[in-house]
């Protein structure tokens, strides 16, 4: 004799760091990190916000099959922010430090990804990657939030 | 005699793709396409991110209003990443390969805007693009997620 | 005897806007803008996305503590999207005109951030920043829009 209720349990926000240990400038595949957090956050549909904590690396997206690719973008990078360049005003860390930061710039600091059935919606090529830009190792922190839609709807009934 | 419940639906989270073909370089206007997506997931405040699943394409925001800025978009990244740079390594594909993902770095793989009632909350001279980087036409797949607040908070009582 | 009923009012999403007016190229900090924006929306754990609604300015995030870093920016704009380069097209708007939007493509139009018990989870170097590129001053719309989980569960029972 009696009712009810709808219990809404509904999770739509989880957020997990890690932290990548670099060995100078080129790039860590951080991928598989970022799909095991998007899957342990039992959202069904949403995106995966990848961030990263400083302004002298970049995640990024870029193709996941041939090594040369990323080779070729820090060739480029090197040409739109060059190291050591004559007109930079700041230096305090070295040769490095300004281009760091442009990269920094051009390359981003996060990627969004969509996510469904609790996986990263990439494309076959698509691989998520820290880039390092400073020449020497570094203690880099990513954040991943996961946000949208969890399809747990409990109805209990008496 | 009795009770209850407030029922909580509320929708948080919608996400539709569509395909866009290309005929080579150049840009292809999706605004209404993603305006369409947000205002059918009943997402009244929230944000609508636009993400393509390819890393020779980019999805970006630009002027709306005159084509030529987007010729000069092209010719500026003929600069940026120029086709069949002899310092290259990665070719596989043509002379427009590297150069490709390198301009899917620069122009980025997806956007993110705000969604107001339902509506993409754009200033009046942008437009969402795809732009193609590869020379010969391709099929990109293009996702859209809607994130955000439905208001509806049914109440009922006896 | 009787029940009850879960009610689960939850806020997950919040928006506001605000006005820049800039003086020419150049940047404004507006960390302490989105940091409140942020706190007011009760949201815990989720995402703040920071918006532009012009094609011919961007909102970055780079280093806080030297200025020198966005004079240098600046400084490689200039290389990367000259003023008044006589391959443009489109110069309706007099000699910053195409550069500012190709800056607006390269630096961006929007940024997210995490966001964790109310704040942004930035780093301790990042600030964000409105990046003018056109050269006389403007008034620039900047959206946020707070994603994520308000842990507002109230249990009723009788």
């Amino acid at each position: 004799m009696l009712i009810l209720s709808s219990v809404n349990i509904q999770r739509m926000s989880h957020q997990q760091s890690f932290e990548v240990r670099t060995r100078g400038r080129g790039t860590t595949e951080i991928t598989a990190e970022v799909a095991r957090i998007a899957r342990a956050s039992g959202i069904a549909i949403g995106i995966a916000q990848v961030f990263v904590q400083h302004t002298s690396c970049s995640v990024m997206i870029t193709e996941n099959a041939d090594p040369s690719v990323r080779r070729d973008l820090e060739t480029l990078a090197a040409r739109w922010a060059p190291d050591a360049d004559p007109a930079y005003c700041h230096d305090a860390e070295g040769d490095d430090d300004m281009a760091a930061h442009a990269r920094s710039l051009l390359a981003g600091t996060s990627v969004t990804v969509p996510v469904s059935k609790g996986a990263l919606l990439l494309g076959t090529w698509q691989g998520i990657y820290l880039w390092e830009h400073r020449c020497g190792g570094q203690l880099r922190r990513v954040v991943v939030t996961i946000l949208g839609q969890e399809m747990t709807l409990e109805r209990g009934s008496v």
